[in-house]
This record gives C-alpha cells, sequence and structure tokens, in this order.
C-alpha cells in the first residue's frame, strides 16, 4: 500500500504525539478508511526518517485513543468504527446550533449590579497594585513543575476544603516569623484571596439587619461581600491614628454590633496606622461586647520606615479576631491565595460553606505556593519588592513635592503602595479625568468614602510604575493638573 | 579579611541563589556584621571554583534584597540596616503567640452542617471519580509554564471574572465540536467546577420558599447549593427513562416552580438517559411556566454504546436552559475547571455576584487549560479515558455477573463512570460496612436518595481503578456479601 503521511512539525510538544496526531487526521478524513492496514513501524520510521521507537510509541498512543488496532501476527489496521462519534439529535430542533437565546425565559429573583473595573491607563497610578513586571513567572512555572511531578494524582483530586496541609504548615510559619502569630494548621485556611476568607465569615457571623461597622472610608468590595449577608453597615470615621474608637464605643450604646471590618496596619486607603492605645482599647471592647473583629492586613511585609506593627490578632486571648491576610501583594493577584487564621470552629464552618461554593481551591497553585514559602523564595521575593517599593515611594514622594509642593499636601506613607494627598480647594474629579487623557490613572476620595461624596483627596499608587514611569507619570500629573484648572477657572 | 562560605548545594535552583542564601544567612547570624567589606566576585568565585557571572549573579540578588550595598569604587559591603525587621509589639500582650484561641468570642448566626468526606479504600469504586494516575500531569505541568512564558504577568493581575477569554472561547470550540452547542466567548463563564456554577445560578434564580423541582435521587451537594437560598426542594421520581416528566405537570399544577434541576445525559446516580420524548416535554414546559432548567452534563463524553445524546441546551430556543457543564471527570476534579452556557444577561450577572466571593478564577491553570484545548491535548485525553473506562466497564460487568449472577441487578450503563445495581432482600449497608474492612469503597442508595431512605441499590464505580483492580475488588465484594450475609442470618 502507499501511505503518505502530511506531517506538520511546527506543533509543540513531542515527535510521537504530532506522528499520531497526523495519522489521526488522515482517518478522521477519510483518506485512511476503517479496516485499512497501516505500514509496519519499521516502514514508516525508515520513510519519515525517525527513530522506530517514536513510530512505535505513535501507534500506542493511536490504539490508546481507539483510532487502529493492532492484531498479534496480522499487522495494525484502522479500527472499524470512529472514537469520536457525533452526537444524536433528540429532536428536529436539537442543535448544532450557533447561538444561545439573547433573552432569558424566566426571572431573575435577585439582581447584582454589574461589575466594572476601574478605568486603567498606560501610566497606572490607581494604587494597592503590584508591578507584576516584577513577579517570579520562571519560579512559579518550576514550582508547579515540582509540584506536579511530587504530589501527581493528589493534587488533581478532591482535597481538603480548608486548602492544602503543606500550605496551610507553611503560611503558618510564615505568620509566625513576620507577624507574631503561630497557628497550627487547623487555624488556617487557605481562600481564594482575602475576598473569599471576609466572604466566608460575614456569612456565618452576619444575619439581615444586624450592624456591622466599618471605616468610613475604606475598602468598597469588602462592603460589597458584607452586605451582601442583609447586614446593615454602619461607618465609623477614621483620623491621623486610624479608626475612632471612641465612635465605635458610642455606637456600641445604641446598637448591638456584630462585626467590625478594618484595615488596622496600613489602613486603606489612607495608610495610616491604628495607634497602639485604641487596639487595645478594640480589643477590650470585642471580649466585652462579643463582636468580631475582622482584621484585613493585605499588605503587612511593605513597610519602609521603623518596624511594622504585630496585627491585633497576635494579641488576642478572647478568641475575637478574624484575621484575613492575602499574598495578593505580595506575590500576585491573579493567584488568588488568601488565607484566615481563626478559632478552629470558625474555621471549620468556613470550610463546610465553601464546599457548596466551590468545593476547595486551586490545589496545584496552592502546591507551588507552597514550594515557594519552604524554599525561602517567596521570603526573598518579598525583600527584593519592599526594597524597589521603598525606592519607588522616595520617587514619588519627591516628584509630588517638586510638581506640587503646597497644593498637595500628604504624610509619607510607613509602608503600603500609595499614598493618600489632600488637594485643597482641587476639582479632584476633574483632574482625575484630565489625568486620564494623558494616559494616568489615579484614584479619588468618592472611590473610597463609604457615602460616596466627593472630597479634595487622591490614592495615588507608587507599586505598579518603575522610577523612570513614576517621575513621568507625575510630570503628566502636573500637565492636567494646570489643564483641569483652567477648564474650571 | 578572612571569609568562608558555608554553602549547602543540595537545594534545588539556580547556584547563584544558593551562594546569595549563604551569605544572607552568615548576615542574619551576625557571622557577616553590618559595613563590613565583602570579597570581590573574582575572588569569591576563585574561592568557590564557580564562574565570577555566578557571583556577580548572586551578589546582584544581595543588593536587590537588601542585604549588602555596593559602592563605586571603593567595594561592596554588608548593609547597616538588616532587611527583614521584626515587628514590633503594641502591647505587652501582643505576639509572638503560639496559639489561636480555642474559643470564639463572638456568636455565629448561621451554622452549616461539618463537611465530611465519603469513606474511600484501597478498592475505590465510590463512582464517578477519574483514574488520576491517568491524568495528564507532565502535559499540564508543560501547560503552566507555556502559558506563564507566554502571557506572563497579565496572568497574575485581576482579569475578567467570567474567565480568561481564551479558555472561553476554546471552550465554546469543544461544547460546538462534540455537543452542538456553539456559543460565543459572551455566553460562556468560566466556574470552579460545576460546583460554583450552580451555586451562582441558584442565588439569582432563588429566593426564600421558591420552589425547586429535584430528581429523587440525585447529587447531593447540588441540593445544598440550591437550598442555600432558602429554597425549597421538591423530588420527582426517576424511572428507567430518566425524570418522570408528568410527575413535574402535576407539580407544576399545584405550585409556581422556579427551576428543575436534572441532570439528563447519565442520570445520577441512576446513569439512565432521559428520553427524547421527555427532553422534548420538559423545554415545552419550562417556557409555559417560565422556570429555567439546570442542565447538568458531567460526563457528556463518556459515553460507550452508541452515539451521546445531544444536551437539552441544543434545542433551546426560548432561553431557559442554564448548561453546566465540568473538565472534572474528563480532566480531572482537582483543577476546578467548570463552566455554564447562558443567555449573557444572567452570565453578566453570575460574574457581577463571583466578584464578592472569590474575584476571579485561578487563570494560570485557566490559561493551561486552554493550551490543553487549543493544541488538542484534550481531545486525545478524553479519547484515551473513553476507552480505557469502556474496557473497565466491561470487565466490571463481567465479574459481577460471574460472582453475583441474580443476586445484583444492573442493567449496563451506555455510559458514565459508574453502575447502578440493585441488590433485591440484600442489606446493602452491612455489604458495605463489610466491603470496606476489606479495603473496598462502594455508595448505596440512602447516598443519592432526596429522602435518605435505605434501599437495596449499590452504585459501583469503575473509573477509578484498573482491571486487574476491578477483578480484584469485585472478589473481595463477593467475599464481604457472604460475610454480611452471614452476620445478618
Amino acid at each position: 500500500m502507499s501511505f503518505e503521511l502530511a506531517l506538520s512539525l511546527d506543533r509543540p510538544g513531542p515527535l510521537f504525539v504530532a506522528i499520531a496526531a497526523a495519522v489521526a487526521e488522515d482517518i478522521a478524513r477519510g483518506r485512511l478508511v476503517p479496516g485499512a492496514r497501516l505500514p509496519g513501524t519499521r516502514a514508516l520510521a525508515e520513510s519519515l526518517g525517525v527513530h522506530r521507537n517514536t513510530v512505535v510509541a505513535a501507534y500506542a498512543e493511536l490504539e490508546a485513543e481507539g483510532w487502529i488496532e493492532t492484531q498479534a501476527a496480522r499487522g495494525t489496521f484502522v479500527a472499524l468504527s470512529r472514537p469520536a462519534d457525533r452526537p444524536r439529535r433528540f429532536a428536529k430542533t436539537a442543535g448544532p446550533r450557533s447561538e444561545v437565546p439573547r433573552r432569558l425565559g424566566f426571572e431573575l429573583r435577585r439582581d447584582v449590579a454589574p461589575f466594572m473595573a476601574p478605568p486603567t491607563a498606560r501610566f497606572d497610578l490607581r494604587g494597592g497594585l503590584p508591578d507584576l513586571r516584577l513577579a517570579p513567572h520562571a519560579v512559579l512555572a518550576r514550582a508547579y513543575r515540582r509540584a506536579l511531578a511530587k504530589r501527581g494524582g493528589a493534587l488533581l483530586d478532591y482535597g481538603d476544603p480548608r486548602g492544602l496541609g503543606e500550605l496551610r504548615v507553611g503560611l503558618g510559619e510564615m505568620l509566625s516569623t513576620l507577624r507574631g502569630l503561630a497557628p497550627a494548621a487547623d487555624d488556617v485556611m487557605v481562600t481564594r484571596g482575602s475576598q473569599m476568607g471576609l466572604w466566608l465569615a460575614g456569612q456565618l457571623l452576619l444575619e439581615p439587619d444586624d450592624v456591622v461597622a466599618v471605616e468610613s472610608f475604606g475598602y468598597a468590595p469588602a462592603w460589597r461581600a458584607l452586605s451582601s449577608t442583609g447586614a446593615r453597615l454602619r461607618p465609623i470615621r477614621v483620623d491621623e491614628q486610624g479608626l475612632v474608637v471612641s465612635d465605635l464605643e458610642a455606637l456600641l450604646t445604641r446598637q448591638r454590633v456584630r462585626a467590625v471590618y478594618l484595615t488596622p496596619h496600613h489602613q486603606y486607603p489612607t495608610t495610616v496606622v491604628l495607634s497602639a492605645g485604641r487596639r487595645l482599647r478594640l480589643l477590650e471592647l470585642a471580649r466585652e461586647h462579643r463582636f468580631a473583629i475582622l482584621e484585613d492586613d493585605y499588605d503587612n511585609e511593605f513597610h519602609y520606615d521603623g518596624r511594622p506593627v504585630l496585627p491585633l490578632a497576635s494579641a488576642d486571648r478572647a478568641g475575637v479576631v478574624v484575621y484575613i491576610g492575602t499574598l495578593s501583594k505580595v506575590l500576585a493577584p491573579g493567584l488568588r491565595i488568601g488565607f484566615v487564621v481563626a478559632p478552629p470552629a470558625l474555621v471549620e464552618r468556613m470550610a463546610a460553606l465553601r464546599v457548596q461554593v466551590d468545593r476547595q481551591g486551586d490545589q496545584a497553585t496552592e502546591a507551588a505556593v507552597a514550594e515557594l514559602i519552604s524554599d525561602g523564595e517567596l521570603a526573598r521575593h518579598v525583600r527584593r519588592m519592599r526594597r524597589a517599593f521603598h525606592a519607588r515611594r522616595d520617587v514619588l514622594v519627591s516628584e509630588l513635592r517638586g510638581h506640587f509642593g503646597d497644593r498637595l499636601r500628604f504624610r509619607v506613607p510607613a509602608g503600603g503602595l500609595a499614598l493618600w494627598a489632600r488637594a485643597p480647594g482641587v476639582d479632584v474629579e476633574a483632574w482625575a479625568t484630565a489625568a486620564l487623557a494623558r494616559d494616568v490613572s489615579v484614584r479619588t476620595a468618592k472611590d473610597f468614602s463609604f457615602d460616596g461624596r466627593r472630597r479634595p483627596y487622591l490614592r495615588i499608587g507608587f507599586g505598579r510604575m518603575n522610577e523612570d514611569e513614576l517621575r513621568e507619570a507625575a510630570a503628566r500629573l502636573a500637565r492636567a493638573f494646570s489643564e483641569s484648572g483652567r477648564s474650571r477657572g
């Protein structure tokens, strides 16, 4: 028989797969008919100029997929039935079809406001986000490979909804070194970002009409997760020492409060650190009034001046703190690795609830991250990033001072990835719009304020752009400032 | 100066990282003090017997991490301040501490039954689960590497909560080839397993006290997701043609039904295929009564006898079907890649809701799976698995017939990964317990029945064990059968 294989060698992967794919395609197209005899492995190997073992492997693959059959002592033949049978219709109206109906044939009983990502630009000063050009892609790719090679099928199977044991242990060790918390594995749950940790805790802590205190300037995605329970959120003021705990105390005289959600370390968005006195008072109040403190410690490691402060959770003797962390800032937000440290009674219920939602985390990613922790790559990466962000902060501060002087007032943030600046008497919305036209994105107070009102504040991030880009972005901000000033005056 | 580096070369990864780690450790331990001068790169390279560029790279790493400082024309010195400052306490009671409190200092407002994984054993016949020893680990590891190399930072960033565009396109093409549906990317949402798709759809479709019809033998994790909304579930009988649609029709005369959840292709757990007449009637009823059909098509591809049937979604002209699929069976459950095909009005709201819960999927995994689809690896893997499972089904069927004859009655399932067998007059719970003692796990009717009652049925899986293991497992099942019979009689 004559058999010419149209072999395309530009596909990635092993040669035997390419040969098998070419034969399968010839069968699928009808060039090789059912029952036809295929050349022997030796003959085909010679005609293709490859090692015979490569053809043997290709035939084994084709047999495993059901394209061919080998009959002992007789040879290799195209299988009589094709492996990929087309599905059958159950009615004339059944597919194949090119469209999903545009309209819904049923009512939705609940609406959710559509998700809108904040506008971004080439010079991205939205704040809070790390520079993913510095993320350790190659190291991460190796970690995936090692994890899959080491743990194989177990990673791809159903597993513990609290997260992979070795990652829970690794996170515990990391928290012990860096944050004065040394949780056992049973005190830790790995979540998909801090968002899931907060969402799960909220579902268990809150019922409709329960009261939750939040910062009057804060993190709106967290508020949405908490209010999805039907709970009512009450804003508490934030000043230069963080949450005004005496205002919370006043609220407690009037209402039962079930939980307080806050960002004590680098308050989001103002970057202030909650003072020691207020920390102690908050813990006392929680014990006395039996409310939960949802402590969101999202970027603890990025602290530049002096030492970072230990989390509230490190002084919790009463079981009132639910500690929520994330690797979104120190590693990358797209990995969606967050964690919660809490008494096991809460961790177990969070895990049971999560089973209903998504069953478990992505174990391949969890194992890869556990590798990065255990071999020290994560700690090294954090040190590199801290140093880079420290330098970037200093560049941004000096550029803003040079361009704006007194027209933009801010304290140099001791940590975090952004600064919070006041522009007295300026229409910051017009400024931000003019900046976007010049390819610079910043965010204004209204994105963070509980009441949604406009106020003359900007959040300017320095984590995502390098030093040269920050210089250029500051210059563009200055031009946008003059333009938006002119357009107003 | 004399400087002897205690270099451990047994760590994985590049040599320059090992050298940097050794120097950093000496600084951390105080063997190298702040301000001390380090040897030149040439001298250190010679003393270590490595290329000078390796030492240059190690010094660059150490500088990036903040351990050392290079002063032009003067040399390299240990930095004056240590990069990893210990955090400071804010009170005497603040950590470091070794324990998280055991008791909660606040009330939980909602309880969730603790999660219990079903018991498993060496011979795992629990059914429905694929054999992960056959999962393509190495191919997957390469796909992660390619995806991270190609897409880099973008994968690690925030992205579309509906899932990565290229995976939505790839899934659409796969559904078009295999399932007679050709959705546009906007009709597809990638979810974390079918569980999240079902959970999200349920949250939007159902309010407390709404009625949902489900199969009287079915998939309990789906029921829990649906009833978490406060909706009331109503079981509908299943017979040898699948869901008894006339029973649903009777229910519709008495109650407003908001949704029907079912597994029409290989009914879970009985494996029967919903008949064509019932399919058409169900679609008519949905259009007329404006309820949603939640079609869970969890293992469509594993069909052995005749052609698989197209999904209900392929004949939906009224926008009533929410089509839910998963790669848990065809690839691996641990990857948590599921998908929903529905009109964009629903997809967009599901995405907005998911932002509150976990923001977005694992994009590295989504990109790796998109690679497996586009390069044909997934299709090849499905063909290999189908062939393997077909052979395993035949072995299990013949072994069970040999060991049990008429005492175990079943139809040979046309597809799926398990069979549903009746053991008339047998205490199947006692049998399953005796089997577990012999290291064989099977599941009984009560795990699947809506009313939780015991009935003389077993679900016996053949996906997870190879042919030899199935023979051994069947022999052990037979011994357990005699034992449990004796213990009863």
